[in-house]
């Protein structure tokens, strides 16, 4: 920590704020500047809180050396941390390493017929991880809010049909055990970054967590939020960027892609892409997609509706079938660029129609 | 609703969209415009959604032309709402009217002494409610957390003593039952605001909630935040604009007042404003609460400290009593100017001297 | 200066840092800390370039300590600048000081009635201080551009009936000794408060200039655009918070009034509001403008207009001169409120109403 | 354009604005709703301004359907642009089409060694565009503010060499008749997006222009300001997107990615992308280039210097000659998988450590 103080600083000012330093048991290192003094501090085994010198007289600001997050972060950890998602049915991912891997479905499950169709296509097209929103964050009271509890039944269902794995959103503690029986990713919304009650609910689970950046979130309060989850006991955290709110309204989101590279050279935490809430747009999601991976995303999240046109939720941002696997078929080469593998099933013309009537 | 078309939509596209809307049981309306066709919608009950439409080829926008918020808009209830609240112990306050309040107190509560002596100072000063938290929601799970249930209660044996009501955070619905037992106004903080099943959450008590409003909402958000809980059965909201997050990083964060007269254009409900966690700096919160009283606030919640230098949390934003006592001073002509009256105890030099020792 | 070390950097990347510092003259101080090493540089003059240091293997961030501003900066002159604005006619007005001084008129020069009959309305309400576009920047090139060279000689025409000073917007260099020799304060609108080479050419004159923040300035940016001009040679700089750019679509813009203490904190030269541009909707200029006057601005700068419905510029957010006179009136207490003086005529009924027929 | 009215709007105020719309030649089509009544006008060859109805009594918003700008747009012209730069010694790339190309260079011309050995290097990787600042638009005054015209010199001269094509920024009209007789296209920079006054210079010129996308810019915004070139006689405008400003500030800016597909789907001109300013650090300018590409871009322009450490501007976000060869490398997979070309040099191990020394 180092004590920046005013240009206009008397000996006394400078004097009190080493006193203080003292009491806390640390080091004071007055540096005498061209035109100000600062006080480094040592000492300290952890962060020091900046706020008491802030609002001590002659001091103008309180810059932090170390970094505020531990256990998320690269310089404790230097290697990748790769997430396992499985369950008791055999299924299992990993995340974080060679292989890209596609969370794919819905916004929100809204009949056993179209959940079915989507996971068998999801199946059929190579994907392993279905997406599906039950309890629903919804800005209006009035809006569809998922079929909640129903909803996270025939996800279920539709997964031991097809052996995908299941991610869905954590929406309150309260539907936490039902979320947690029906899945095998716990999600936590955008809305839900910082909501530390239900951060350190999901850490109890022996559950991967799947954390989107919140709409005003820094990066730095993103692996804040992290932190939570990890230094709760769950150390399977992986990150979404899912676009942040700035002045341009023609897309949903400003989809920050620059998080990607930054939250890797920061964070061993596996860091996925959801280009469909981060445009908001469904002609953009797979130029963003190709993006993302070119970038080094560990993995994307994709929404994907047989009917967009009649979805109850995000229609305008999701895809056709068709679309969507002719996106994956175009994101392999550019995977294999970046030195990953991208697992597509080759679907030849007929079956491909097929599936995507 | 209006649907606005691609200039180069052709006549099947354009069918197909009034068609659609015939199907919902509405009347469409081409109007041929300079470059494009839009389509009117008439003859919905309520707002329709715009996605189903914005999925259609050859539709490029769906504009709303009906507000997404009822109950709390000044278009259904032109009347202002006067949030009264009161407590078993006959304390009573009325806020959206002429009258203004502050709600003042530390951002933690720390401890029997600190608490119990900022509760008499405020008596003294004339100001009835105080704000204390108890439940706090850091960015760091590091950093204090707050006294918790012992919080509350040393909030309530204070507000015993003097009288006093008390505002203090709701940090989840966990701790709901406790807060809602020894707080008299139940305060939904920023990052909760979009927090769903907190908000249908405390629309079941029959106590008035402060709702701030989120970094990163719009008034429009934050009118939708409150119409959850007014349309969950709980009319008493009281709204609190405390900063939004810009690309300014000087102070804390940037105070948008505008929202207060816009707030009072669009709705009925009071709105207060919080200059302390808005600008994030003790010598600015005075200029600041001088600003939102010219503009029209309801009430302010201002952050006041024995100490700010030994604050647990928030001291740099934190007024020590004797400049708050002087600020209550300087506030009253400036409610008077704008039509509100502000209760101030006329403290003689010797007695605020002994308060604010 | 403060250079921090990445928590793995080694001994021979410290190393090469201070043998950096030594090179270029000045002193390194090794401070070991909890988990990294910073380093601190003394012994320079002025500011030092932290960019050489970033590029440095085992450097992750270097702290300025001391501002890049001087001569605008409080450190370097505590007592507050009185700009002195005034003309050949004997006009004179000093802004900075006690007195609150509004600037007032329409968006743009329309015509010859238009700028007379408003000029004269001001006059008789003891406005000072004539606003009115000439030159006028527009984001469409198909929008009215201004009346230009007429527009500048209709102004200077009505100022010269009136006794008023006028401001009015310096678009480029070229049309620069035009407006310098029509007007008597030059104003470097928001779009260009960074380019620079307009702002060299301004300082050049012996006229006070007011310079308007840009949409997505931060303070620190808004007083080094100052300290272009005051280095430049003219010391008589107003600045002037209208408004920056935020995700809230509601208001044109978010008028951050925070800006108004910070500046006076920071800086020693007077900063004016413009409501008008700040919300961009006539119904909330009035209580924005009392806000701005109660938290401590040096001025008002508001746009008005006989008939905002038929303005070829900003109608929206120009008040019409009757609620431009109730304002001016409801402005003085709270201007006496926080010590300033604010001169308004007093016009009776049948006056008022006459001129604003 | 549709008229929205107040829900309380009464008969009278509905007349008034079909009164305005059939005073100004058009036809007013009156669209009754749920709770409000919408009024669409028809018969306007071009936009309407919006301005005249916000101003009237009873409308609350006027929604414009047709789009403001008209040259640039994909509406009005489906095909791509291709612009094609060229010299008097017979250099030539055209940009918009199949071939992806590559600005690069320094951020500032320091030396004539400096610019010599980059304009080699990149002409054995098979870069055909030099980049480098000559008069460079520097937030302090204090900065180094370029080598100006004789940094033009050097520029030209190291092109004459080499056979390079040359993009440098034009800070103000005074230095443009030098600027565009050293360069063979006119660079807009950020900050004078919004300079119409410039923007209508360049358009005077027959050379192509690089227009980069202003810190606070919408899309629609930076589509205006091409129709100010466009619209003025010069049809040969690039895009340039390279970051926006946000919240985040570990990132110099935020790199706007998503604004790439659609500036494509709205307009026919190409755009680049500028990895180097949108994030400011160098260990994510590759990983940022490659998503770029992979998104659909037409060109990059970064920053490459051969001693970052010693740079007079940018060094933090400029790559070593090492490192932007491997790039290229990287990039050129990428480039195939979108179905673009990148003419990369094969250079040899011995070769490429030469010229990287």
């Amino acid at each position: 920590m180092l004590i920046i103080m005013d240009a206009r600083a008397n000996q006394e000012q400078i004097q009190a704020v080493c006193e203080r330093i003292c009491e806390m048991g640390f080091k004071a290192h007055v540096i005498p500047g061209a035109d100000r003094v600062a006080i480094g501090i040592t000492g300290n085994k952890g962060a020091i809180d900046k706020e008491p010198f802030l609002s001590m007289s002659g001091v103008i600001d309180a810059v932090r050396i170390t970094k505020p997050y531990k256990l998320v972060s690269r310089e404790v950890k230097p290697s990748d941390t790769i997430v396992v998602v499985k369950n008791a049915r055999g299924a299992e991912v990993k995340i974080g390493g060679d292989e890209l891997h596609i969370m794919a479905g819905p916004c929100s499950v809204e009949s056993e017929a179209q959940i079915n169709e989507i996971a068998h296509l999801l199946k059929a097209a190579g994907v392993k991880i279905l997406r599906g929103g039950a309890f629903k964050p919804r800005t209006s009271p009035y809006a569809f809010q998922g079929l909640k509890r129903k909803g996270l039944e025939l996800l279920k269902s539709a997964a031991e049909q097809t052996g995908l794995l299941v991610v869905t959103e954590v929406k309150d503690a309260e539907s936490l055990p039902a979320v947690a029986e029906h899945s095998d990713i716990l999600q936590i919304g955008a809305r839900n970054m910082q909501n530390f009650s239900l951060l350190e609910a999901v850490a109890r689970y022996d559950k991967p967590v799947l954390l989107k950046r919140g709409l005003a979130a820094t990066i730095e309060e993103f692996l804040m939020a992290a932190e939570y989850i990890v230094s709760n006991g769950n150390p399977n955290v992986m990150l979404c960027e899912r676009g942040i709110r700035t002045f341009e309204t023609y897309t949903r989101n400003t989809l920050d892609l620059s998080c990607v590279p930054v939250v890797q050279h920061l964070s061993h935490l596996p860091i996925i892409v959801d280009p469909s809430h981060g445009v908001g747009l469904w002609e953009h999601v797979a130029p963003m997609s190709k993006a993302a991976v070119a970038c080094g995303a560990n993995g994307l999240m994709i929404e994907v509706h047989p009917n967009p046109a009649e979805a109850l939720s995000d229609g305008p941002q999701s895809l056709k079938p068709k679309k969507f696997i002719a996106l994956l078929r175009d994101l392999k080469p550019i995977a294999e660029a970046v030195g990953k593998r991208l697992n597509v099933n080759a679907l030849n013309e007929t079956k491909s129609l097929e599936l995507c009537a």
